[in-house]
Order: C-alpha cells, then structure tokens, then sequence
C-alpha cells in the first residue's frame, strides 16, 4: 500500500459565485475514493463568506475587547458575530462557535484577502463539505470524501496545524473500540481524530503563504469506522472549563 | 509534484537490543530526503524503556493520585517517575516531561506490550531521532530525515492525535515570519508546526490496534526553514496556566 498525496496546483483566485468544485476538478482527475482537502478561506471566498470593515459598527463589548487585545474594534465586532461563546477575551479572543469548532479570533482571518476585507468562516462547514462533495459527485461522476480545513493554534505547543472543521463522506474518529493490540489485549484508548490527522498533513502541503494550495487531494487511503463526535460535550472539556475561570 | 507516503509493513515485534533502524532498512529502500516517522513505543522497546509493575514501588503521592483517578498505583508511580511538572492530577494525570512534551500519564503505555509491563516515552526523544537518522546513513548511506511520534488527545477536541516528540534533519516550526500573501500583505501568523503536521498523517497509518505499523516513510515532502521552539516558554501557555489554577 502507498499514499499518493497531490497539492492541487494552479487554481485562481477565488471570487464570490465562483465554481470552486468546478475548478479543482479542471485540474486534477479525481478518481473514487479520493479525500479532497480544501482550505475553508477559499471556500469562503467563493460563496461570499467575506465582510467589508467600514460597514461594521462595533458594539461596545467589541471596542472593549479591542482596547485589551489591541485589535481593530470593527475586526472584533466580526469575531463577536460568529462567536457563541468567549472562551477568553485577552490576550486573545478565544471563540466557540456553533459549529462546535473552538478557534481563536473565530477564525476570521485578514490575510490573503483585499485590504478591509476579511473572511469568516463558513457558517456551516459540514454542510460546505457535503455541497463539494456533491458537486463533484455531478461534475465528475466520482465518489470522494470532503475535508473542509481551518488553522489553528493549540494547547502546550508552539505553531499552528490544520484540522478539520468539516466533513462528508467519512467519519470523523476512528473508534478502536474492541480492537485488540498485539498481544491480544482489549484497547483502552480507542478513539482516534482522523479527519483532523489527515487535515493536518493538508496543511502542510497548503502553506500559509502565497503559494496559493487551497486543495490537496489523498489517494489511496484507508477507510474506517466511528462516529462524528469530534467535539467535547460542554462538561466534558477541562481545558474550557479552566479557561472559563480565569477569564 | 506529489508526495508519497509508504507504510513500513512487515517489520517483527520489537525487543531490548533490536537494531531498529537496520529492521526498517531490510523493509523499504530509504533515498535522500525522506522523512521516517517512528512510532516512540518501538523505538522505546527496542531500547528496552519499558518497566516491570511488580518490581515499582509506589510512593505516597502514587497511591494518592491512583486512587482519586481509578488507577493502578505502580502505574502511576511510573507517570510520576517521567514527569517533571504535573499539570494536573485529576481527572488524570496530565505530565509535563523534561523534553517540554506534555502528555496525559506521561505517555506511559500499557498496550502492546506483555502484560504486567509498561512502555515508557523514549527519555531524550530529540536524541533518539538524531540516532536513528545516523544509523540509517551508517547502512544505507542515505541521507534522510527522523520524527518519533506519539499519539496524544488535546484541548477541545475528542479523540488522539499523532504528535512529534523528536526529530532530526529538519526544524520543527516552518517559519513564514517577512513572507508576503497572495495580495502582499506580510502575514501576522508566521509559525506552522510542520513536525506534529506530518506525525498526525503518519499515526493516521499506524492505526492505534494491531495492524502493526509502527513506521511511515514520507516521500517527495518539500523543506522548510524555521526554528525548534515547537513548546512553548511557560509564561507564553495560557493552557498550563488555568490548568495550574483549577489543580
């Protein structure tokens, strides 16, 4: 078994009612069975998931925040609205969103956009991989498997990695449970983030910079088994739940 | 360009003294630049990292956090000997080690493994990388890259993830600090961790059961240029911080 893993090279810029299945697909045959990452940012960009700062008017908890975090107050507003819970507000604002997704800033990002512009996240990122995975499904007549990929920072280490806030055709954990390991004994961690692993190495390949690799495609992979569970029940989580206290 | 991920198959269970590198070599033909992610539980058993429960004498502090959280306490007597700070107790014991990693229990593992045994983190993970790399070039003379993965759950979301722990030939962080994006902005977020990137897409092939693919070869991966902070300065982890608090 080999993994042939293929940044999708030479896309455009994408714009707001542009066909971001339909070019990808113009640039890559995909076959079925093939995981196809694609950078939430762009596929923002071309449903119009885009907000112009000098049409935002910052609430007063937005310009309070912005004074901590010494951000611009309009910027926060956006954040603000894709938020349903603060997690933290300084030094950063730390969001959860109704997605599940826990990101800071919410995700928007001010990069690889024009000036005053900046890009939220899709609103509803497994809706976004299943609406990709349809569409090539109707282009292509190809059965792939969606990863819709965001960056973010995490817990105890430095740098950021992609993981996947959306996703179609597979499920999100690989659940063990009732697997054995060599020796014949009954796992008892049992539950792996595939999609966020497969997310990750994406990343990579994407960059942060202005080599313009919105999409890589996985050939090849295996396929497993679990359930779509990828975000903690509230009580469940004790990094939020300390973070909460301190905030 | 595509990149090529080949799971090392076929490599025998692992002992005290097994030339690692060597078993590896027999498998799969290494040529320059490739990147070899190890799983650190063989790297671990090969080096004989691994201890006997009945022959651990648990202290005070053992029996206390044991107790609170269900667990053997010659198994936690284990944790404590590989954590340099506790971050937390309870639920589990959250560890952070001398290397910076910080890992639930230390990374101590009670599978794959004989049954009273339990596999320890390799001690100095960096040196491990770094050995395996030059013993690789003393058979095969070929030049190529090291990352010892763990396999780890994080903050907000369920489910484990592949980690790096050491690595060689390579920087942990790609550090996109004066780079521009596609519309000539310089980038606020300059630091993507490269390393934990491709262990995550290399323990998505291990599988976590008994497949027993404890290496991965990454084939064709572009370089980078960055720095080896992968954990961060205390003060900097807002994480460690409220978990300290909530302890």
């Amino acid at each position: 078994m080999s993994i042939e893993v293929l940044p999708v090279e030479g896309l455009p810029v994408f714009h707001p009612g542009d066909d971001l299945a339909g070019e990808i697909c113009k640039k890559i045959d995909l076959i079925d069975g093939d995981i196809l990452c694609i950078a939430s940012s762009v596929y923002s960009k071309s449903k119009g998931h885009i907000r112009t700062l000098d049409e935002v008017v910052p609430s007063e908890k937005a310009k309070e925040i912005a004074g901590m975090c010494g951000e611009d107050e309009r910027f926060i507003q956006v954040v603000l609205d894709q938020t349903e819970e603060i997690v933290l507000e300084y030094p950063f604002v730390l969001s959860k969103m109704s997605s599940g997704h826990v990101g800071v800033r919410a995700g928007v990002d001010n990069s690889n956009v024009e000036r005053g512009h900046v890009i939220i996240l899709p609103p509803d990122p497994m809706a976004a991989a299943e609406e990709i995975m349809e569409r090539v499904r109707e282009i292509s007549g190809k059965d792939i498997r969606v990863i819709i990929t965001d960056t973010c920072g995490r817990s105890f280490r430095r740098g950021q990695t992609g993981v996947a806030i959306g996703w179609a055709g597979m499920d999100a954990i690989n659940d063990f449970r009732g697997d054995h390991d060599l020796f014949g004994r009954v796992l008892e961690i049992t539950e792996e983030a595939v999609v966020d692993e497969i997310a990750a190495f994406s990343n990579f390949l994407m960059g942060e910079s202005n080599r313009g690799v919105p999409a890589v495609v996985f050939r090849n992979c295996p396929e497993w088994k679990g359930h779509n569970e990828l975000y903690f029940e509230p009580e469940c989580d004790i990094t939020i739940k300390a973070l909460r206290k301190i905030n």
